[in-house]
């Protein structure tokens, strides 16, 4: 029985509000049951020294949690005067996440940066930041194709993320905080909307597990990101 | 004429809404037009080194920005390694205004960290941070007091800011970005309920200004916080 | 009573020694009392990026304190490894106050950077550091008037500074650090030869002050910068 | 066909080289054909603060990277000032996987520090590193047991790493600097003699890939670890 | 011919100027020629965390420049954030110095902190840090016995410093800026007033030199270091 | 009687292996008994700024330790976040020595990086770390002649380096940490191949040094560099 009472193949409310951030160029507010992060994106008119002159663009992100997001308070990074590890790891994969459905050339010699801060944390922070950005992404590079600044559309398909992981011994789709404090394995999964595998994370967070229940994790995630897809689609035709 | 075509005595529309951070002890979402900072308050049982056995408590206060909070984006303290002398002078600000309405022995040995985070920047993201903090800071009081761990309340007062300055040849209240960003002199005010000064910054951005027109900055402000103590009236009474 | 045994309206003895440092371009060593900063002045032909080619300079300044100018000894900033937000707000202030008197374009593509170091700390440093530096400040620009690289001197005024604040019930002038660790409101007035406010700093330590007290602390503040700037003008005469 | 003219599921020569570290606890000398780590175990008698009076021990990693292990010289670490994003996850990775088969009630409160430093890099640092390190810390708790300190050894199996991607279209077991500059996909799993999964990352490097070709790398890296699970039990042996 | 028309063994007119900063425990402005150093002792009354119970002491000493006392402007080491190798490389020297004639069981339980810091800059500034805050350790520590804190003081002899250097093809002593900046050759000694050797470092800039070389810049430093002590004890005499 | 049995002046069992790194320009693994440290040289063709357009070039050099090649753990510089003054000590005194024996016209304008990371310390890592970089540069620079970038070899002379120090009472060559750790003195000479001083570190422990003992230090220093640059002659002849 998992603590909210939810199926293990059953996710938390998902929503995804784009053009949340007023000024950014594009932005999505992703909500996953009591998480809540922010994802905005800004355009920048030049790339890193070592995309000058290569005709290439490229998508970065960074990521942050509000101090209070959590349950505890967690130390401020700026204040602390560096970032985790934690956060490193999370944007590194967030930035990944998104090149790898976007056509770099096609975006030309731009960065599009995003940033992923998150206002509520309840678990699931780095999938719903996944999530969101991409809806994000396409509202900054839609403007962009709108502007006449780019012939097309440089983005190839969508990428979505959701967190499995084997609680009370079974294995549950899009973890909260509750299960995630208490889990045995926790994955998460960075997926296409054909099924493609971009990411896949998986730690044993006591004994190790099996080839099978990793199996099961991954058909859990197949299906949760599939439904996440489908939000970000109505997320895109509504804005 | 203002931008935005307020009279010159005119705030921007104002929300208060505490209870806006689900976890925080204490908080409240604060708006002054656009500009939206969340304020979330964190009780510690424990105080700084030199407080200890002291029998005394303490409020301090954090404060950051959303890199794209603001029109263009800013770069991530957190990424850069350090808070910037703006970041660390409003923070200051901020912890004393709480302290000057705080009984910090009432208190008693515990700490009240403030943390003021701007979701959205359109001016006075210092002003709306310090009535909202005060806001939140009273929530989480209250909670020690219904909780049996204090026997009253230790707050001796409302405190609520607002900026003034000098636009156009005209002094007005509660500039917005594009005034605040063209102005001859920025004053920023924070005033308690029965018009006792907590603090004054008052800065000319351009040529200096005379004794007459800070005068009129502050009449100004008076009449501006004395609207503000009425919204936490009514947040307070609401929550 | 004062401390000092002097009147409320009675600043300490003042002398601004101009050349005080050897190497720089221009140089003031100032002294409120005990309170001793050396300021010093350093033009260099080149300006931030932001001003490249816009035909301005600029006027920034740093602050400092040696570790064992105050009657404890203060961490040294160097070895700490950053910069306390006090000094990054001095600094700030300094920079301010100075090009609030200074005709940029007059000053052409290049900077002055203000160094003001604090050998001896007895209470109101940055106000002595203010009023030195605009004696330091004269004297670098007069060497580019003398030397031809400037037609006229690129000075608008003079600027001066000095703190008020309610020591033991009493509005009094230029607090020394006896006063000033147990003063119920503090304030910094940099002020114009003729008058002009460029920044005021006020702040309750412990209950707020009313208006009729900070009015107070402003006339008192308007005859101390009046002294002040005579004693200016004797510097830059002298020197 | 592979750069090194290897078969696809064939390893690079593997040693394990325990007690090359003349001073640490444990260490062993990790070879993954051109890639060399030193793994050095140091214990320490006491514990983070959190695990204090808890009666567990911890096992923790630091990972570095000669600045000229690598085919171009990488910054110094020390020198820049902070650690990369990369040699967080790393060294983060490490921790966890040892932790995985350590009993940390079994080892007491005492904690275990792994170091490993790469000594030249071409390719798979990371797995060599989790290999290797496996046999420092069973060379270091030995001596706790030999010593009398603990009465068994608190290690509940063999931790082992290995790297595989597709390379050239077609999944590989062990890619070296060549093929992982060059990889689709890449990905690290971490597994145990019995066929666990402590840890699992794999991520695309350009295009997604698919379920059935993750099915492919999860098998090679399973016959892989099986014989680096044989060489450390060797080690151990010969030690 | 030197820059400043010196005979090759005539040091710069040295001045030793005790109690010079108000504050501390001791104190002493060294002026070898236009090279100014302030030097301030701290008596603190706990150790470093190795010493702790030991019955021993401990004298630490700290360095700085201000910005502007070198002929060029040099940044700002606070600001910079960190302290360079010059600096740390010179301050650990002074510390050796210094407690090359401290009794540390003598001193007890307590630790001088000895601030050096350059007010202006024309070569030597290490020279004139050691030998000025040997008159400052010297009056801290007489407090102390005055204080009835010892009973008797805890210094074993003098120590002096001065450079030597190869200038134009000619050994000679106490380099100024205008040498040093030219010199072939350039050595610190730190010496006792009874011959001994406490600290050598020499260093060819250019062209390696002769052991001959060295001997005759080792007799400069005796002839030198013994005037200098002779102000010593002119100091402490006097103050 | 030393530890080790050595006489007096009796080196250590000395290795100079050239090309132990295998992607460096050039490199050797210097062993001066338990001793060894890793020097590896890269060349880089640009220089620091102030040498640009002077048809100069630079050598400089970086310094670390494995942080459990000491017989205690050490920590971590890149997790500390900072060099500590020793290493930055070190890296300047070996950048010194390798250029007082480079012709840095004839290297031409390109810089040359030399690494020292010792993987184990049993005193001595700084003369075995200058001793050995004289390889590793030679290697690099034979590689510019050979491959047609230089017509000769940039290099004017062997440097090579030892300590030697006061231990029980005695003057010892080649100090072992056992040694170090109480020595009374501890002097590094780093000596050219004709005789040549190119530095001198001397520091009294405890009590100071006669003279008649620095002059027997040198002599020791002297005999053991001369074996040290046959050493240096047979590595660079059999690479």
């Amino acid at each position: 029985m998992r603590p909210s009472g939810r199926r293990s193949d059953e996710m938390r409310p998902v929503t995804l509000e784009p053009g949340a951030a007023k000024y950014a160029e594009g932005s999505c507010l992703s909500r996953f049951g009591e998480t809540v992060v922010l994802c905005a994106a800004t355009i920048e008119e030049r790339v890193p020294g070592w995309l000058r002159n290569s005709g290439r663009g490229w998508v970065t992100a960074e990521y942050g949690m509000l101090p209070r997001s959590t349950h505890e308070r967690t130390d401020r990074e700026a204040a602390r005067g560096k970032q985790s590890g934690r956060t490193q790891e999370i944007q590194r994969l967030i930035g990944r996440s998104l090149r790898a459905v976007t056509d770099l050339e096609g975006l030309g010699e731009r960065q599009i940066r995003m940033d992923c801060d998150v206002l509520q944390a309840d678990g699931g922070t780095r999938t719903a930041a996944v999530t969101g950005a991409w809806v994000a992404l396409h509202q900054a590079v839609s403007k962009l194709v709108e502007g006449g600044a780019l012939p097309a559309l440089p983005i190839t398909g969508h990428v979505a993320a959701v967190s499995c992981g084997i609680y009370a011994g079974q294995t549950v789709l899009d973890l909260d905080y509750a299960e995630d404090a208490n889990a045995d394995a926790d994955a998460n999964f960075v997926l296409t909307d054909t099924g493609g595998i971009v990411e896949i994370q998986g730690t044993a967070e006591g004994a190790p597990f099996s080839e099978a229940e990793f199996q099961r994790l991954l058909q859990l995630a197949k299906a949760g990101t599939t439904g996440l897809v489908e939000l970000q689609k109505a997320a895109i035709g509504s804005k």
